[in-house]
């Protein structure tokens, strides 16, 4: 009879190993390095808040996914299911203080008692940044920076960012008098890429309640703009030719354009940044600028970087109206596509060098060693017993270090230590002295 | 009439704004490159797990403080309250994949429903890291360097280390008779410098149900081991010529000597790392070294990394022994006392330059400008919106930015930048072929 607790997680929950911790942990050190370049400065707020807070007005979806419970004072609790919403709430509280422009980032775990499914879990890892407190299409194109730049921090090269503005569609719908149905319409034609042409003309058509219910003529309409391709001046030029009387129309149209001059003068290859009238985000939450963001090469796991500006973040919490614009980068999905694709490098040590424990009686020389690499920037580790060499290279080995350092009295007493590279399985021998340098030189990024 | 929702955090939980999350990032990352440099791997655990898991063979206190409740599963979950019951988990859970010695460093936030005070929060971050599945005393001597580049890395250079080892005290104990009390005297102990010496005395003979009901000679004995004084060397030869032939108690001088060699060896300050025979951490837990860190200039927040030795991590999950060392640095309770004694830097942006957007026309160049020196490594950001210039350069000197960049058309014209020194009030004009240079110059650490 055995007393012990199974050791399991929660269903949708997982535990990170370090093979993949490492990559997480540098993806998020590569987003806080862009997002710190450009100003943004990191906040946090707490997992835990008032329900009320976090669930707003509340509607099904998120009642229905979100953890909440009582506290030990009896409050109404629950975890935060975004970091949007914990953002606004912080911003209407602080803004006085902090001033306006406020641009943050933040990273943090987030919480959805929903479905799980491949690659989706009901706690993942969020990193957001916004700018908050203006209006200017400044702000709309730094966004798409940061996006650029992010991507290609992440190690892409072959992705498209597709920037949109919601403006453009809006006046075609006022043209068409279909303003009131500006929501359903919108959610229908954010499905294009998943359920087709027709689905979404049949979707458009229902009449249902929450659906459009448009015409054939009117869906038709829609579709058309949606579809407009060529290259991004093209498309701008022929839109504005089509629709560019309409006000709001002419403003969405001047605002890409601008967009795209300014991105294309700052350096951002054509080919990372396109016009896609047809993506327009599901969320009514937005109203100008949208982006989301594929991977050339994995173009089924859907946006990895989405997001755009918004008219009011905090209206539930403040009268003092907060336009901004942001993205969000879905950190996680990216970490478990990459792990489906083996694109995650086989090491689960971020140390290099290994130091063989010889001898215990060495132990102090093998500690002013490795402190002597470490303040050169090189990660060691010593093994910790002086056990059998094969044991320990076996170790080395499994975890991935790259370099063993072997020394015992005979090469203490001559100032060297043997130096063996253990993919190589090649070993040479180097003057104390010469160490770091000799490590540095080998370590060099190719 | 209004309807909207007051924003405010639970008692007990607070928001990081910029000026205190610059600080808490950046102790982050300098105690994620000291785990590293040494070999220990990040790993990361759920939040939440099944309240079984946990809350394991309970206890009034963790059952008390622990956030725990139904999910849309029903099932009984809880928040984890500290990192090392989740650790225990993960280790029994996958040690066979992992393999031992298995070297691991997490950091993340744990949440406890107690009582709040000045500095004390409901939800704060761990930064643990420990050694398993060894004895060997190489992982108790790592621990303590790790300590103490932990230390130096996040900027203090008065500060000490208090190490101990259980076994001594043990073996006192035994030779007294009094093992059976061992966890009363020593939480007794554990109290020396908040309740003192008479303190101590008077709760080591309080007979009441689990205290240790000693007589007052007794209690006597145990406080004068505790109280030795003198070098690291004088207490280990007095301990040993009056207490060195029981076993345990030699043992663990041995252990403490072997660590006292090689710490010093390897480069550790005497000042630094000093043996303290009272300290002894309150938890029945630790079996072998123990550690305590004090800040020389800050003793009143007591120790910011403790941690120890045990015999079993994980003994309630799997049959496996599990021993191993490690400590865990209380780095918000670092960031409280540094916010309260003004120690930390009045910025609120982690870029040191700003891009006063003159003219809208030129936001291309801006932009352009400015990722060039983010390709160089420096932060910048550019000012959203093209307003008068005083209101940009009070938000940049609010916000703590270093150089303010300043250029129109004559400038752009003339390939020439101005670089305005934002503290020393003073303007050069830099050709843009010179400008990373000259701003690198500039921002180089003094």
């Amino acid at each position: 009879m055995s007393n012990l607790i199974e050791p399991r997680t929660l269903k949708g929950f997982r535990d990170y190993p370090p093979e993949l911790m490492l990559p997480r942990e540098h993806l998020l050190e590569q987003a806080r390095k862009v997002y710190r370049s450009y100003g943004f400065s990191p906040i946090d707020t707490p997992a835990m808040e008032y329900a009320e807070i976090l669930l707003g007005k509340g509607g099904e979806e998120s009642d229905r996914i979100v953890y909440r419970f009582k506290d030990h004072g009896d409050r109404d609790v629950a975890l935060r299911f975004d970091l949007t919403v914990p953002f606004a709430r912080f911003a209407a509280q602080h803004i006085g203080q902090l001033g306006t422009p406020f641009k943050r980032y933040a990273m943090g775990p987030v919480w959805r008692g929903e479905n799980t499914s491949a690659g989706r879990y009901r706690e993942f890892v969020q990193c957001d940044f916004d700018t908050i407190g203006t209006t200017s299409n400044a702000a709309d194109i730094e966004t798409s920076l940061v996006i650029f730049d992010l991507m290609r921090a992440l190690g892409f090269e072959n992705f498209t960012i597709r920037v949109n503005n919601r403006l453009v569609l809006n006046g075609l719908l006022e043209q068409l008098g279909l303003s009131n149905q500006a929501v359903p319409l919108l959610r229908a034609l954010d499905k294009l890429a998943k359920i087709g042409r027709e689905g979404v003309i049949a979707e458009m058509m229902d009449g249902a309640e929450n659906h459009a219910g448009v015409t054939r003529e009117q869906a038709e309409a829609v579709l058309r703009l949606a579809e407009t391709t060529g290259s991004n001046v093209d498309i701008l030029n022929q839109i504005d030719a089509d629709f560019g009387k309409n006000p709001q129309t002419a403003e969405g149209i001047a605002r890409l354009r601008e967009l795209l001059a300014v991105t294309a003068r700052a350096g951002v290859p054509e080919k990372n940044l396109v016009l896609d009238l047809a993506i327009c985000r599901g969320l009514d939450y937005y109203t100008g600028t949208i982006y989301e963001t594929f991977l050339d090469d994995l173009p089924k796991i859907g946006s990895v970087c989405s997001g755009g500006r918004y008219d009011n973040l905090a209206g539930l919490y403040t009268k003092q109206a907060l336009p901004g614009v942001g993205a969000s980068l879905g950190l996680d999905r990216l970490l478990a596509a990459m792990e489906t694709l083996a694109l995650l490098p086989k090491t689960s040590t971020a140390a290099p060098v290994f130091v063989v424990q010889f001898s215990q009686a060495r132990l102090g020389d093998y500690q002013r060693i490795a402190r002597m690499l470490r303040g050169a920037g090189i990660g060691v580790e010593v093994f910790p017993e002086a056990t059998k060499l094969g044991k320990q290279f076996s170790y080395a080995e499994k975890r991935g270090f790259r370099f063993a350092i072997v020394a015992g009295d005979d090469e203490f007493q001559a100032g060297i230590v043997k130096v063996k590279d253990l993919a190589a399985r090649q070993e040479i021998s180097v003057a104390e002295a010469d160490l770091v340098a000799t490590l540095q030189a080998h370590l060099k990024p190719a």
